[in-house]
């Protein structure tokens, strides 16, 4: 939680945080932040001080909305000159902002999307600038991840809203392709022309902005061979045929940039065949045994080691026995769900991982098993999201059936 | 243009390229790949050799769709613990990338939005690993910038159509206005709530997602004092209330990450107070006459200058006579626009920002004059966005009336 920064920085030895980019789509600022509608800007957060935003001109007004103790950029007179790419003042821009904010040394991670094309440059020049700076970035230091992966009661409900529009969008999808027209096993839309993956996908993306929600990194729709690979996306002229599994992997965020949710079912239209269901009642089973067993306290990479042997007895190949697998079990159980579509805490870290990875009341996380046989042309996953309660239950954010089978007109 | 990339390269004497990110709203990434669906990957660019894309295991279908030559990061002994934060075997992946790419040293200029936290200790160790290599990141060695900078017709064609979106939607949104209810000159909803900017803004971003647009960076509809901020995105609450000055600023992309387009009206519904006719009168005086002056072979910063003489004759207050002022003239007259909606050529960089800010056949650049009285309520900008013609001809891509007043149902 935001309001752990502190404490977390103290026991990493982390003296500030400096934080660049755009305040949309960049995680650390939109959380450091609140959101803020900049196009540019910088965070600094001193050890026990509240941060500090640095500005653009041009959006005062922005940053004044953020209620956050704030500087114009235009108060540094290198700041023509770091615009246009003089790297010189941009470093000694940062290291009078960093002063301004209290910091002349100390051990200090960066954060924040930016631009590869000068990071390296900026911050070697700035380290001799100020001699006493260390830039901090094991994995332990990353104080801001590690802060967002357990959430407030402010931040669960925006992803539970994300989750409610998720299932909507999910149902209407299924109320498209149920109340589609079929011919020689083919669906096909009112204006004769057949249902293809990207006229679904393009519906989708009208369906989740109609209810404030974007999805900035796609929507996984994906049928036959491409449902066995995990991260296709789909081919878009690819038509909607019965008795193929359909993958369906949702991913929105808020509109603008913000929390996310994460949700899979996997359909067949019309009917499915015998190995299909099968598949589907071992990804099932899988799914529900680990759901029963989660517990706080356990690392998150137990429940990946579990996944793997109940698959395995299954007789399915997993990458725990063949780490390079493309048939089985390809990937990982879970991972956290906030800011970040995937975030803290992982369940493909080893237990050395850390604490964050641990099961702890607050975090939110994807469970998602799946099993894939791409040269068979078929795949299945089921993913919910969860948030664990304070009391230490597992609460499904979105509940919605699990059923493989969509009914079709006939 | 893409082609003129191994002949930039050598002209600025750099040995090789590497990129890295997401494919998605990643321009560096997006232009190398023709815009893949990957969430991670790696292109290195040999001078004078075909692209390497480096894919995930998952996401083998989307890399082999690029038609790139292409390496799963599986083959890296390294990339599970790279994956995991461990910087060390990060750096030495990287270097097996380079090394497999054909690149052992020389000059090499970092792209792609990237994670700050790791991204200096990556690069350091890096360069500790390979004692040959440096990092290029002058202004001038940014070739993959420099080459963005003049398009093809396939990438033209893209920014039009985003254009016919873009004025599509403006369309829709006037006629919303001038068919709403008025009442004690404030505009009303169907359902008898008032309109306000959030509401407008909602429907905006469900109609370009309809026609296959979004826009990741938001969209600017401003009203009153908002208007007179350049960058303030208006504030959601406020209701639209006649005779006040709109600024309607909409720069939306092709829907996934793609080409933008860049396009700006000032609206008053109903009727228009003299002062704001006159602001108005100045602002369109100035784009008519800097658009008919506009000439290949100039640098676009002539073109800022004359801008401000202009304006400053009319007796506004400027930039260049007053840089820090929040009053007149307050911004640059325009940009580039591409697959990053501010991009090269600049006009805000002086003669000394190089070639790349000369105007030039293939670009295609924003003309945005405007005039900012925020105490007084009220903002003037006219933007649109032009193609440069093989011929030198100025084509505006996306012709739209400039008329200030909206009239509305009485």
């Amino acid at each position: 939680m935001k309001t752990d920064l502190d404490g977390l920085m103290q026991a990493q030895n982390v003296d500030a945080l400096l934080v660049s980019g755009p305040a949309k789509h960049n995680p650390a600022m939109v959380y450091m932040t609140g959101g803020a509608n900049l196009t540019m800007g910088h965070v600094i957060k001193k050890r026990g001080e509240p941060a500090v935003l640095f500005f653009a001109p041009m959006e005062r007004d922005e940053a004044a909305r953020t209620g956050m103790v704030s500087r114009n950029y235009m108060t540094y007179p290198q700041f023509r000159a770091a615009l246009q790419g003089d790297l010189d003042q941009h470093a000694a821009m940062l290291q009078a902002m960093l002063k301004d904010a209290g910091v002349t040394g100390g051990r200090l991670p960066f954060y924040g999307d930016v631009n590869a094309f000068r990071h390296y440059g900026i911050v070697a020049r700035l380290l001799k600038l100020m001699p006493d700076l260390r830039v901090a970035d094991s994995a332990e230091d990353d104080v801001i991840l590690n802060a967002m992966s357990t959430k407030d009661e402010g931040e669960v409900a925006r992803i539970r809203r994300m989750g409610q529009i998720t299932t909507e969008v999910v149902r209407a999808t299924a109320d498209l392709l149920m109340s589609s027209r079929v011919k020689d096993e083919v669906l096909y839309q009112a204006d004769g022309e057949p249902l293809t993956i990207g006229a679904v996908k393009r519906q989708i993306d009208v369906w989740l902005m109609e209810r404030g929600a974007e999805n900035p990194e796609g929507t996984i729709f994906a049928i036959g061979r491409d449902a066995g690979v995990p991260h296709s996306t789909g081919t878009e002229s690819d038509v909607l045929r019965l008795g193929q599994t359909i993958v369906f992997d949702i991913f929105p965020c808020e509109a603008g940039g913000g929390y996310f949710h994460d949700f899979t079912r996997t359909w067949c239209l019309g009917h499915a065949p015998d190995e299909v269901v099968k598949l589907y009642e071992d990804v099932k089973t899988v799914n529900e045994t680990l759901v029963a067993e989660l517990e706080v306290g356990k690392p998150f990479f137990h429940y990946q080691k579990r996944t793997c042997e109940l698959f395995e007895e299954m007789g399915h190949a997993t990458v725990m026995s063949n780490p390079g697998t493309e048939d089985g079990y390809v990937h990982s159980l879970g991972h956290g769900v906030g800011l970040k579509v995937h975030e803290l805490p992982m369940c493909s870290y080893q237990p050395n991982g850390g604490q964050t990875n641990v099961l702890t009341p607050g975090q939110v996380i994807a469970i998602e098993p799946g099993l894939y046989y791409p040269e068979r042309g078929m795949g299945v996953r089921l993913e919910n999201t969860y948030y664990i309660t304070p009391d230490g239950k597992f609460e499904n954010l979105a509940p919605y059936p699990m059923d493989l089978v969509l009914p079709v007109k006939r």
